[in-house]
């Protein structure tokens, strides 16, 4: 597809890179002030970058993971088969353990290894049906993220004032960009997103590169710009959605929904890939805890007294009556029917 | 008094020194990691000061300008009576301009001024006077703070988890001190308190220094936290309380109000000096909005891409049907009741 003038995080394509015997991957970490990419020849490489933060965002860590396991596909090339599906199993557990909260990271790597041992068991080498099985993930998923946002644009009107919470992925920017396609002018309201400042770093940055007005705040700041009138509708990602239509998403995102309700402004998730049919509801989802030591400085500088101890959940579950509807590739569901997406059903074209 | 063993931030002899021909404060802005104190010469030095945020707090700044004021009346002794009133007016007003939220400052500032001109007028110099007011102030503020500590501590129980925002001051610090005496373990959850970090540099550093046991999170963990059983009350200062109850505080108290109604937890309000008879209610209130610039760095470091804009509001309203109980140097009062503080009258002893 065509990438041009499209903000660096929106296909995957900008902002990773498979080479002859490695990986460049954008380091998000050192955005917005810096574009670099961090170069990873194993999987065991891979599975640090995502463990670091090179890489954030359930569905874009899970592509990243799955270039993971082809690098070590590629590595092992001339060991017997059986070798190559042993290795290639330890390494599709070492990626999957990066992250618990997101499942789609499961869903690569499953069908990644399925696609390998299939080929090794014809007696084939496993690289390239594993590479066009990820390159049609990778376009699937770029579809998926493309429909979804058009159903999101229907929700937009003009003068809109959206609030975002850390990074709702490619999902949001098409969303805008189609938007001021249409004609809609609509305003963003960004939370800089503590402790990886991924509001600051990636929602910010994006959406300057894509020329849409963006407004920076803090994580304490998001009640009083609604009940300033500065707050029309929430839109957030969600790293993992139960069948209850309960969403797992950056932590923040449940204190918001609680706000936004306050106020009656409407509160909305964008999720392309729907439901996980693996997960009932809130309390099947692992919410995880990152090293407290996160939270206690930034870039270096200590900033807690010693002794202080430090407590960082990486997520928290929203439950779905504080969620005016889940915006999926299928169109919009009330949080509490989301389980007919994977039905087959379709939503509605916009929220009523 | 006795100020050994207390944490540096509770009595201002502890923080502030008077000098001959200058004032030393507590540059805060430099806490935890180093006890640094700013030299100001001049009532303008002591503005400039209190904008650049060396002190923070209502009742701490409060006095800071007090003192500002009397290094401005020490400078115009040599001069003519009608002068040295009249600089006095000018740098009252200068300092009074320093910070529209609160408004002990302009009740310190008000005080000192009619001292001085009354002590003018009977052909006497200012400084003894004023020095002697101001004197009283900071000791009656410290009994009120006390007294108002000693109310908290009654509703505070062995085994509470408290959820505080900000910094809420030394009536927070000394009802946790009086709860350990009375032996009650208390733990505390301190907000990081963006942009300036008043939670990591002023709480968590006191609490520290007290030995209370406390965890820091950043500022969009409440919820979560609530959720998860980890706050069993919350308490916060207030920058100024209106007579309908309404409370400004430092921006975030709203939305940590809001998620503490929605998991049915005690939110209580500390205000040792009750609420403002000159404020009839939330509209009356002047939001400060800062520097936009502060909400794009962090610890000095530019965190926002070129051309992302900020917005500060440095404070917020909390409406009384979210508070539950406002606790004062006259007992625990409901925040629709507050009103009740200024005929004299008492509150209950504990919240019932």
């Amino acid at each position: 597809m065509n990438t041009q003038g499209l903000p660096l995080l929106t296909h995957p394509d900008l902002w990773m890179k498979l080479e002859e015997d490695h990986l460049l991957v954008l380091d998000r970490r050192k955005l917005p002030g810096r574009v670099e990419f961090v170069r990873c020849a194993t999987g065991e490489e891979v599975a640090r970058a995502i463990e670091d933060m090179v890489v954030q965002g359930a569905g874009d860590l899970g592509l990243v993971a799955g270039y993971g396991l082809v690098l070590e596909a590629r590595q092992n090339v001339a060991e017997a088969p059986g070798v190559q599906a042993e290795r290639l199993r330890r390494a599709a557990a070492r990626l999957q353990g990066t992250r618990p909260t997101g499942n789609y990271l499961a869903r690569v790597l499953d069908g990644l290894l399925a696609v390998a041992t299939g080929a090794l068991g014809e007696g084939r080498l496993p690289v390239e049906p594993m590479l066009e099985s990820l390159r049609g993930m990778i376009e699937a998923r770029d579809g998926a993220v493309r429909r979804t946002a058009r159903f999101a644009e229907s929700i937009l009107a003009d003068g809109d004032a959206v609030l975002t919470h850390c990074f709702a992925g490619a999902t949001l920017i098409y969303a805008l960009k189609f938007a001021r396609e249409n004609g809609k002018e609509v305003r963003v309201l960004s939370t800089e997103t503590r402790p990886y400042l991924q509001g600051q770093r990636l929602t910010s940055f994006s959406l300057q590169q894509l020329g849409v007005p963006v407004v920076q705040i803090c994580d304490n700041m998001p009640a009083y710009c609604m009940s300033r009138g500065l707050v029309s509708k929430v839109f957030t990602g969600a790293d993992r959605v139960a069948l209850d239509g309960s969403v797992a998403n950056k932590v923040g995102t449940f204190q918001y929904a609680i706000a936004a309700h306050y106020h009656g402004i409407p509160f909305y998730v964008l999720s392309y890939r729907g439901p996980d049919p693996g997960t009932p509801d809130a309390g099947s989802i692992p919410v995880e805890e990152r090293d407290p030591e996160e939270v206690l400085n930034f870039a270096g500088v200590r900033l807690a007294a010693p002794g202080v101890r430090g407590y960082y959940p990486a997520f928290d579950i929203t439950p779905p009556d504080l969620i005016t509807a889940i915006i999926t590739d299928r169109g919009v569901f009330p949080a509490h029917l989301i389980r007919r997406y994977l039905a087959g059903e379709s939503g509605q074209d916009s929220a009523s």
